[in-house]
C-alpha cells in the first residue's frame, strides 16, 4: 500500500512538471511565482526575462529563476509554459512579440488584474498553436520589485482562471495543476464576471482612496490640515501611494466596469451627503449596515484562511 | 544653582498638579488619561463615572482611576477638573446634568471630535463660576473600551485645543499643561477651522469607508465578490467597522463641514469617472499627484514623529 501511494505521488509529480517555463515581468508576481517553482520543484528549468536593467540577474541570485536573458525570444523558445507577468499596459506589444517567437503547443498565462482585454489581444496576435489561459492571483502586498517576492506569496490566496470556448482543456488543467503547487486556490469565473467582480472590490478601493487624497490633500488647507490626520487617513489614503501607470492601465482596460461601480459609489456617497445635511436620525442605520458587512466579510476571511486580515 | 532647579521643578510640578481629576467616560481614551495622569503623578486623585455597569470598577483596578463613583454628581463634586470623555452624542444631556452638580471655578475640557456644537451647549448649559476648553486628541486604536486604556495612548501626538473669546487664560493654561503631561502636542485651533479640518481629515475617510462596504457588499453579487476581495478592499474598508452610533453623531454635529467635503470628494469621482469612460491617457497625472501627496504626508509623518504611520 505504502509503495502504490508513492507511486502514485510520483506519477501526480511527473505529470504536474513543467520541464522548461519562462516568465516574463520579474517583478513581485514574477519573482514570487519562481520561488514557488522552485520551491515545488514543479520545473525542471525556470527562465526569465525583465525589460529593466540587472533585474534578471538579481532574479536569478535570489533563485527565483536558473537563467535570465536579455532577449525575450530566448527566454521563451523551447518553454512549454510562457507565464506573463508584466503590468497590463505593457500585455499588447509583448503578445505581439510573444506571437513571433513561441513553440508550438506553449501554454501561456497572465497574472493581470484585467481579464477581458488582455484575451481578446491574446486571442488577436497569438498562433492557434498556442494555447492562452487568463490568470489573475489575488494576491500582493505593500512591497514591491523582484526582491519582496515571496515563495508563500499565493498559498491559500484565491487564484483567478478565466478560460474561455477557445481555450483548450488541458492547457487550462495544467495551469490548474500549477496553481495548486503554489498552494492558491484555483476560481474559475468568466473573463467579463471576473472583470466586474474585481473592478467593485479591488478596483473601486485604489480610486476611492486616490479621490480622497487629491480632495483634501490637494488644497491650500492641506498643510495645516495635515497635522490632524491620524490613522483613519492613513488606512483610507495607503493605497493612493501605489504606482498611478499601474492603476491607469488597469482603469483603460477595464473602464466599462469601473465606471459602473463609481456610479454606485457615487450614488451611495450622495444619498449619505443628504442623510447628513438634514440631520437624519437613520444615518445610524446606514453606518450600522456597513458596520455589519464588514465585520460578517472579516469573519469569512478568518474562517477562510482564505486572504489574510 | 541645583537647588534652584529643583526649586523651579518643584514650582512647575505643585503648579501643574490637579487635587482632583474626574474622568466622565471610561472608555479608551478616558481610561488613556486616568493611566497617563497617574503615570505622570499629575493629579492627587482621580476619579470616575461611566454610565456602563461594572465599567468603573474596572478602570479602577486598571490603575486608571483611583475611585468610581455610582453617581455623576458624587464623581465631580470638589474635582478642579472635569474631563467628558463620552460619545460626543452624549455631551448634550451630560452638560445640561453637570450644570447643576459642578463646584464653582471647576474646569471643564472634553475630547470630542466636533467642537462648534459642544462649545455652543457648553456656553449655553454650564455657569458663569465655571470654565469651558474643547478639546480633541488625534490618537486612538482600533480596539475600544477601558481594557484598551494605554498611558503612552497620547505620546507624540497631537492634542487640539480649541478656546473661544469666553474662555478663561487660567483655564486654557492649567489643560494645556496637563495636555504637555499626558505627552501630547497642543495645537489651538478656532472652533469652526477645526470641525472643517477633521470632516477633511477623518470624518470624510470614514464615510468614503463606510460608502464603498454599503456599495459593493451591499448587493446579490457579493457572495461571488467577496471571495476575491483582498487587502485594498480590507484597507479601505476597516473604518467602516467602526462604531455607527458615534459616527452618526459626529456627523449630526459637523453635518456643514461633512457635507462640504462630501461635495469635494464626489465632484474628484465625478472627473476621475468622466476620465475613465473616455479613456484618458491623462489619468496617469491624476493618479501619480494622489501618489506624490500621498507619500509626502507620509514623509512628513516620519519626519515629525507626529502620529504613528
Amino acid at each position: 500500500m505504502k509503495s502504490f501511494l508513492r507511486f502514485i505521488n510520483r506519477v501526480k509529480e511527473v505529470t504536474a512538471m513543467f520541464n522548461r517555463v519562462a516568465i516574463v515581468g520579474l517583478g513581485l508576481i514574477g519573482g514570487s511565482i519562481g520561488l514557488a517553482l522552485h520551491h515545488a520543484r514543479a520545473a525542471q528549468q525556470v527562465v526569465g526575462y525583465d525589460l529593466g536593467k540587472g533585474i534578471g540577474e538579481r532574479a536569478r541570485k535570489l533563485g527565483a529563476i536558473d537563467q535570465s536573458y536579455r532577449a525575450l525570444e530566448d527566454a521563451v523558445r523551447g518553454s512549454e509554459l510562457v507565464i506573463i507577468a508584466t503590468p497590463v499596459g505593457a500585455i499588447h506589444a509583448l503578445l505581439q512579440k510573444l506571437a513571433t517567437c513561441l513553440t508550438p503547443d506553449t501554454i501561456v498565462t497572465d497574472v493581470a488584474s484585467t481579464k477581458v482585454q488582455v484575451i481578446k489581444w491574446a486571442e488577436e496576435f497569438l498562433p492557434d498553436s498556442v494555447s492562452f489561459v487568463g490568470g489573475h492571483p489575488m494576491a500582493g502586498k505593500e512591497l514591491s520589485g523582484v526582491e519582496a517576492s515571496d515563495a508563500n506569496l499565493f498559498r491559500n490566496c484565491v487564484y483567478c482562471l478565466t478560460p474561455t470556448a477557445h481555450s483548450r482543456l488541458v492547457a487550462v488543467n495544467r495551469v490548474s495543476a500549477l496553481i495548486d503547487l503554489l498552494g492558491a486556490h484555483v476560481r474559475f469565473l468568466e473573463p467579463a464576471e471576473h472583470d466586474r467582480q474585481v473592478a467593485g472590490v479591488s478596483h473601486l478601493p485604489f480610486l476611492a482612496s486616490i479621490a480622497l487624497v487629491n480632495s483634501v490633500a490637494g488644497g491650500s488647507a492641506w498643510h495645516d490640515a495635515s497635522l490632524l490626520a491620524a490613522s483613519g487617513f492613513r488606512d483610507v489614503s495607503r493605497l493612493a501611494a501605489g504606482n498611478p501607470e499601474m492603476y491607469r492601465d488597469i482603469c483603460l482596460t477595464n473602464s466599462e466596469a469601473v465606471a459602473y461601480w463609481l456610479d454606485e459609489y457615487i450614488t451611495t456617497l450622495h444619498a449619505m451627503r443628504e442623510s447628513i445635511a438634514a440631520h437624519d436620525k437613520d444615518l445610524g442605520e446606514i453606518f450600522a449596515k456597513a458596520q455589519q458587512l464588514r465585520l460578517q466579510w472579516q469573519m469569512s476571511q478568518s474562517i477562510d484562511s482564505v486572504a489574510k486580515i
